[in-house]
């Protein structure tokens, strides 16, 4: 439970940086983020370093207590290499070049790219290394935003096709699994392969599946072969990557697998604004972001490794359609939720907000004009209270009492082929995970390889694809198991199971889904499950079970094998929770029925206890107004 | 009143044939469709053929007693080809290449692939084309789907001006027929002609409709081309297109002009989520598809050649926003509405569930773990209720009582220039045809150059571009003949005719079109026809006739002359219908008001009776519910 | 106090120019604009020029009394032109070419293009220059219209560069103004510079200003360059453009500085149909025009020049996305509105209606079939009132007891930056204006340089980037200085100003900005101002004065500090009428509360009042219905 920012000594003069570093410690932060853009003033021209000023803030810093978190400037290539190096440029799904001007303006896949960010990561590591105030590294910045995962220059092709030899050896072997005798798609020779991009209607679903394979492939060599080098030349060092919100473009576990630490960049207000919520839901939570929000991808993230928030939203921000100030007390706020939800470090992006440029209305822990704003006093105030109110030590992380399994190929699986509008399948992982919390639940979001022992409840949203791996786990699952609507309804290349869904599934869940449907959201229908409507999607099934309840088109609705639930049919918010409610009861844990603002988080000996909607609820120490918490230790 | 099924033995493994066969005979099928997508298989690699396949597949089908209607492969020419040939693939209005990935990937004004086109056509023509089982032929599929008409090459640049030079034989012709004086878009040589695509602002609308009659050509001449080598390697034989719901891209009078059978490809649900009603009557209607949305098209395209539904939706599909499973009973539903419409074949797309590439969400007859699906038992039923209905042979098309004019030439003037995004040509069209099937009329849709002998009312909704010949045709019909507002409103050259609309067809209605304005969609204005109110589009009228209704503008709303009666503006639904109803009652038609959702069909001795809407209404044996329909003899 | 019309000879026949002519007079009208588009007929191939038809339609006008105003044919250049010279064409934001096949499909950063362009103006100026009838010029036509004034081609960052380099003089002295430290963006060369398009993700905003300076420069150089060449050729004329309504893509201020006359287009019903308004207000004044939108335009453009509407709307036109028919006798109220805005001369589009091409369906003041239309006969009874009404002279435009100011570099700013989806600085300059309108208030709009010397009221809505000499001004301003949210929040080069907001304004209005948040349009909070509710924009304000009254978020909204008063975010529509006129009262003007569709003008001794809404308001000689208007001399 420590605290930290994000710092740019290269932003500003260097007779400012020693007043900064003070001001760091007055506001008791612990460790301080560096250098992630800076490749610039690290290499002015090809060959030509600078080296002093890193070392100068680097010495400051360790003099003043502060532990430092280095990074790889890789995220942006300045133009001199660009002009070099054009090949590195990414080319967009509308075959136009993403040119220079902002950032993230490489291809992963760029074996040229590829030498550039392993020499300079090995020149940073080499000459800060050691410095005993880096005991962090972060590679790059936030993988993949801004839809830079993938590219479809020419040179990307022609990686995708040895990567397609790779996987399928044969081009007979990749016609099969791709079904292409459909429509003449039929290859010959790996050489015939195509970008996924630009063809008259729908690419091939397969296709674009092994696309997103090979794009997320790209990220995790990428990354690892930073990692590696870092460990080479950095030993002792942990290692972190800075993952975003609502983003699924590359499997983050297999990235984390390569890391110590499980980093993300929590902006609760911009993620609010940009989310699928109704309009009266963005309303209400408009200056303290949704309650599941910030909380989800905590737990998310902290499934993969050490939980950091990386970068923490301190006021308002740029970058949103719409901007709203935080409701006074939303940073303290936001502070103690990555807390009670696992986070080691709360790190605010940024220090100081800068007066110029693409950021300039992101605020900082600093006003421009140098002043502390509202996040330094937030940091002070939650730093003061955590040691008042844990004197011996800060509670421990333990398992929860449910898990929500996510896995990123079936995520992938349903977005290539939603087949519907309607369905989202991270939303819909999303309004399970927000069911359960409604209920008082605390959770762990688990990853497809996770020890499922221990559980007293199993949520599977929406896990599309599954291996023989993932079906032994829930079947040896303690507790009981809730699949979701298409739940192992694609085999590993994108087809239907030879037995229909759930096909890998089936030992679990003795059914055949025989026919489904997706309907427009305004669409319900009625059913017998308590407080429950279905929405947007509804399966048929055949089996000899006798259905647990049945919708109001007569067929079953809810299924029990055992210990493992099946759901034919999306149910809506109230349905969903009830239903989560329902069977945590059956497995003998304690359900409240929260207010829609209402959450609590258990982290050990301590209770957090918070409201971010409009209406007050009672808290223990009296009530709580809009986005405020109480601790219980 | 017969059924087929569209099979792709190419899909399966050749163990699985025989028993495909033997089911179709239990499916009580008359007709296989095959082929249109086999290149690939077909022709491995250049000039290397298999045959055999195809060859075993005929001659199972033939041992049955199933007819098969064989396709051109043309519309997705294999890897190897395009690798080859890549001048072949489509350049979008966006100026990028339309890639190879999916289908259509070809342009018709190439050279090249028409030299291709007619090898492979010349080649399965010639192998297949004297086999007993092959009754039929299918070209190409589904022309211009994906909006694959038009192409933006240098080489169809090539071409248009080619076409451009035939047809107006001078530049100055031309420049004169454009009115290229306006904005110096003159030109003093064919060569100076330009794409209309990519220009700062709105292109010259007599250019987007040369343009527009240029891309029509070439399918026209890309059809009759195979057409003609089908007819010679395979006499005998009758020729088919599947066209396409919605669909104004090229002139389907001309296509079909050189075929036997307007067949087309019927997708209830899909059309009904795609289309322009309002969200409640999608939402009524999700499930059953809206009650004219099939009934129109049959009725069009039987006013082109024999009808046949090549494919009828047999389930839940893949490619709409929304693709909700039909109600129980619907796959049987659209069997009879067809016949009951007058087609010769229904024929479900496709057989098996592919359960693998793009259309693997696509329902089948049978599942993709090849058990019989709704549409199986749909067939069989039909087949079994078709022989014991009509044991002396099943009810002949007849002339129905009401016309309705329709021409692409009109449809494009308008789409190119609606003159209010309120406007949309091909569905004013279906609302007038709503309009009279709500009335429980019978209707024939009839292309320009149709005899309107024997028909108590013709109604014009949209011809905006007419020639002499549709004025002595209107002005020798027996009838009532009804013209929609922006009737004649164009030359053949998409200019406004010298004395004003309606311009060619002044002698039959004596008015002057001096003002017109067009309403956003909430607008509308009280009137004093019955039941109605002006919408979206309003002109005012300089004649010596006097008004048979104004508006409340106190502007003439409705003319007649003789037999001939004008509109001056659109009316919203209720008004439309009653307008119709008013004036099929004046000529003697018996007209009934049906519910929203209902409609009745006569073919021959034969009367459909059938409810799509939510309310049950009352048929001759008692209630119809929604999706249900009955059959009096 | 004049009339005119806007005539294309080369579009008909010549015997019928001379009716034309002799119907002119008839009308009444006083100046004829010709030749905007008549290049391929001037100079029908590359040095082929035929002068002929246009010099005995001079002759002709000026046998009959008539003015011309002739026109530079630049906005067209022919396309054997274009083939000749392909680099003109310019580069769309999408990087493809902007093709010929309709207007303005030129650079105006084309050296060659400029070259041309003079070399075309010398001749038609050089030619018709000292014909009698020739009184006036304009300069091309609509610069900038379908978004032209900026091109990304690559000869266009070849100009950018040498921009860059005259503004910057040094690489690292744009570094430093820029901001470029960030995110590695700095140069050391200024070929190294890129065009501000394609990146990935927000391209430096102070790039993007200096981008948009850079293209209002090269408009301002381009029509300087015709200008110098017609006052050489044709002394004693004097010089016009027109400009657009709702266009801010270069400094009007500027490209007026070098011409006599501020003409500008007024399509008042277009322009409501694309506005930002509510959809009730839409349809409330879609047969009208919203009341403020000609008015805001005219002051506007008044405060740069002799106020001129070059084109007034006649009738429907043809480019909006509805193009309703004015109600009956708005052609004759837009007359007297524009003269109540002082305008000298108000010119009908077009003389004729074109059959044929682009504006076909755009009314004239004949119709097509050379019949009077409306307009025809408004110019006629404007012209007979106006002798009527005024014997002894058209009264004198005087200065306005309040002042809007207004300036172009301010609105780019914000536009580049808007910091919330929901802000619109133009709009918001609008709600200004008609908030002072709805109040019985008399305007003018005055640029940034303006003497502010004699007014009661100073209105600055949205000055977001002020210069020392514009504080002076403001400072010394003899009334009371209305600032809104967001002044001078940036400094010249788009960033936060070091003291933060109002920086340079600081000295006016002793506050600090230290937070701003921006909100989605459905949200509000209350406040304690009269009627008004605060909305989309709000800030936190630090500072040692009282605030005159606050939000519900308990911070300060109101500031006064002398005469200058700060609001502190958005008020709705009714809290910014009431504010304004509360302020107006203690200035002692006269304020009324008028109906919302009522407004009044005051031009020296004439007092225009008018109602554009449905329901009627009481006048001095009765009611008015929407749509009329009276004159009170
Ligand atoms: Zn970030
Ligand atoms: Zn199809
Ligand atoms: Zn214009």
């Amino acid at each position: 439970m420590r605290l930290g920012t994000c710092y740019f000594p290269e932003h500003w003069d260097p007779s400012e940086h020693q007043r900064d570093v003070d001001l760091m410690v007055q506001a008791r932060l612990d460790i301080v983020r560096m250098g992630e853009f800076a490749w610039s003033r690290i290499e002015r021209e090809s060959g030509q370093f600078d080296f002093d000023w890193m070392d100068r803030t680097l010495d400051r810093m360790h003099s003043a207590g502060l532990e430092v978190c280095l990074c790889t400037p890789t995220a942006t290539p300045p133009k001199w290499l660009v002009d070099r190096y054009p090949e590195i440029l990414p080319v967009g799904p509308d075959r136009q070049l993403r040119d220079f001007g902002s950032r993230r303006h490489y291809r992963f896949a760029s074996t040229v790219y590829r030498e550039q960010s392993e020499r300079i990561t090995e020149i940073v590591a080499a000459r800060w290394g050691q410095h005993p105030a880096v005991t962090t590294w972060q590679t790059d910045n936030e993988y993949g935003c801004h839809d830079t995962t993938f590219s479809y220059a020419p040179d990307d092709l022609r990686a995708f096709k040895d990567w397609c030899a790779a996987r399928y050896a044969t081009p007979d072997a990749l016609n099969r699994a791709w079904g292409n005798a459909f429509w003449s798609q039929e290859i010959t020779d790996f050489d015939q392969l195509w970008l996924p991009v630009g063809a008259v209607t729908e690419i091939n679903p397969a296709c674009a599946l092994a696309w997103r394979r090979f794009g997320s492939d790209q990220v995790v060599d990428f990354n690892r072969s930073q990692v590696e080098l870092l460990r080479t030349h950095s030993p002792g060092r942990r290692v972190a990557h800075n993952f975003m919100g609502f983003f699924t473009e590359f499997d983050h576990h297999r990235v984390a697998a390569d890391l110590d630490i499980a980093a993300w960049d929590s902006y609760p207000l911009g993620f609010t604004d940009m989310s699928p919520l109704p309009l009266a839901q963005k309303l209400e939570y408009m200056r303290t972001g949704h309650p599941d929000i910030a909380g989800f991808h905590h737990d998310l993230y902290r499934g993969m490794g050490d939980l950091w928030v990386m970068e923490q939203q301190p006021g308002p921000v740029n970058w949103a359609p719409h901007n709203p100030a935080p409701l006074p007390g939303m940073e303290h706020f936001w502070i103690w939720e990555a807390w009670a939800h696992g986070a080691d470090v709360v790190s605010f992006f940024r220090w100081r907000q800068a007066p110029w440029a693409q950021e300039q209305m992101h605020a900082g822990m600093l006003r421009p004009d140098g002043q502390p704003d509202a996040a330094f006093y937030a940091a002070q105030r939650a730093a003061q209270e955590r040691d008042q109110w844990f004197p011996n030590g800060v509670p421990a992380n333990v398992q929860a009492p449910v898990a929500l399994v996510l896995d990123y190929e079936s995520l992938w699986a349903q977005e290539i082929q939603p087949q519907g509008a309607s369905w989202n399948p991270l939303w819909e992982a999303m309004r399970w995970y927000r069911a359960a919390r409604e209920s008082g639940l605390t959770l762990d979001v688990v990853g497809p390889g996770a020890d499922l022992n221990g559980y007293a409840l199993v949520l599977c949203p929406a896990s599309a694809i599954v291996d023989p791996a993932r079906v032994d786990q829930l079947a040896a699952a303690s507790g009981r198991v809730l699949l979701g609507p298409r739940s192992a309804s694609k085999t590993p290349e994108l087809s239907i199971p030879e037995g229909l869904a759930p096909g890998a599934m089936t030992q679990l869940m003795p059914i055949k889904v025989v026919r489904v449907g997706s309907y427009r959201s305004e669409w319900s229908m009625g059913c017998e499950l308590p407080d429950a409507r279905v929405v947007r999607w509804r399966e048929q099934i055949e089996t000899s079970l006798t259905p647990q309840a049945l919708a109001e088109d007569g067929g079953g609705l809810w299924y029990r094998n055992g210990l493992v639930d099946y759901l034919a049919a999306a149910l809506d918010d109230d349905g969903l929770r009830r239903f989560i409610a329902d069977r945590a009861c059956e497995q003998g844990l304690n359900c409240e029925v929260l207010a829609p603002g209402e959450r609590v988080r258990v982290r050990g000996a301590m209770r957090w206890h918070a409201n971010s909607g409009l209406a007050p609820v009672e808290g223990a120490q009296g009530a709580l107004g809009q986005g405020q918490f109480s601790i219980t230790p």
